[in-house]
């Protein structure tokens, strides 16, 4: 099977049964060999008495995005250790997207870098992850 | 007024407008100066499809125990870097319990170290995190 | 004065002073504002029994090479907190190279991206630097 | 064997192939299972024009004490990654003193935590490393 097909059967079989990513109505926008695109709105139930973003709203999508990217190998990968830099506010009503890129991928663990960025196209949050590889398929092939 | 009073009049005032934290459940079980313990219940919709709770739910009770702890001194602290080690997975009905401390803080920045554990007393992932001190009060004194 | 020969006279300032960097046999190679590369040969006495260069040096050269793109503005920056991902190991003889670039810079503080990578271009490791902004100048403009 | 000796008999095993450590002049203190101290003086050669020591040189301290407290059960464990928090200038003529502690090992990583001070005991870096188990051991038991 083509590699973006494989990603896209296996990161949706993976993502049908997140149900913490869809009470967060992040909605997947892309995803390819190692590299994924979510989306989320900032509701009112994500933010602070100053209608900014709670820190773990803006890392939830960003490690989710990472989930994506670092399983689209259809090859099971867990997180082990995630670094996040908040560069600017997210707000109410703001509309975010995190963009994962594989940086570099071994034989038992790998690294990705996720940006965050609004509507406008400002950095919100940049977020490196680490995963482990599991060695199991996610789906038969 | 009383140190450690001071904390909770500040802490409970943040807290009484982040609805993130309270969406997720959070609830505050003590804080003081520097310090802060907030516990959370692993609900269904926090999890994937293996009932393992996500890795942004986690983070998001660790970071609002960082929060806590931060801004603890009545002044307000914003996150700017926050780095998490995933060591055991939490599952679907586990009781978290994520408790920060001050390690060391200037006049400009401080870092706060969060334990996350589940009922047992089982380590589920590691958080140390950075702030930036806007020197601003949270309540008047 | 232009930027980029505003970088090259605050930087060669800074690294006159740095004797660290000159042991360790590092070399500039470029900078401009907001950007460095440096290289360093790995020595003898870098490595460890299997001939494998010890984390602390691949740091340093990361550490240095983010340090001339923290201050490359020709405004003092320290660094506040790092993060290094080891990818492949670094053997003796190879040639290092580290290239520093700006991700986001704010008033207050600032983030930065090093890959360092060998002789072959492949990624040894990935650095990412935060650094806070002291605002004073390095040469006098 | 008793763990603390064999701790010791890997560990000096280990150390006396790493010419960087030599080089630095690092001193092993003491070393148990998960636990190592080492502490190294601020030569003239790792600092920089203000007499301050590079952060390079604090990292090499703090990821060699990782290194023995993360070998010292007589496994091979490598870095995978690092995080670094920078909190008081090292300067000239301090005596700095690296203490690492095992906060959690699994089958196949481990976290382990180390505290860099001054003479003075004044912390001068907070440093978090995670290794990977390669199931090889150090000396024949």
């Amino acid at each position: 099977m083509e590699k973006t097909q494989l990603a896209k059967l296996a990161i949706e079989k993976m993502l049908s049964g997140d149900k913490a990513s869809a009470a967060l109505g992040m909605e997947l926008q892309n995803v390819g060999a190692g590299t994924a695109t979510l989306s989320m709105l900032v509701r009112r139930d994500m933010v602070n008495g100053h209608n900014i973003a709670h820190g773990g709203m803006v890392f939830s999508l960003a490690d989710t995005a990472f989930a994506c990217a670092c399983n689209s190998h259809n090859v099971v990968n867990v997180a082990q250790s995630c670094h996040i830099n908040f560069t600017r506010p997210a707000l109410l009503g703001d509309v975010l997207t995190a963009k994962a890129v594989e940086v570099t991928r071994g034989r038992r663990s790998g690294v990705y870098d996720v940006r965050v960025e609004n509507q406008d196209g400002k950095l919100v949050a940049l977020f490196r992850g680490q995963c482990a590889n599991l060695n199991e398929n996610i789906v038969e092939t």
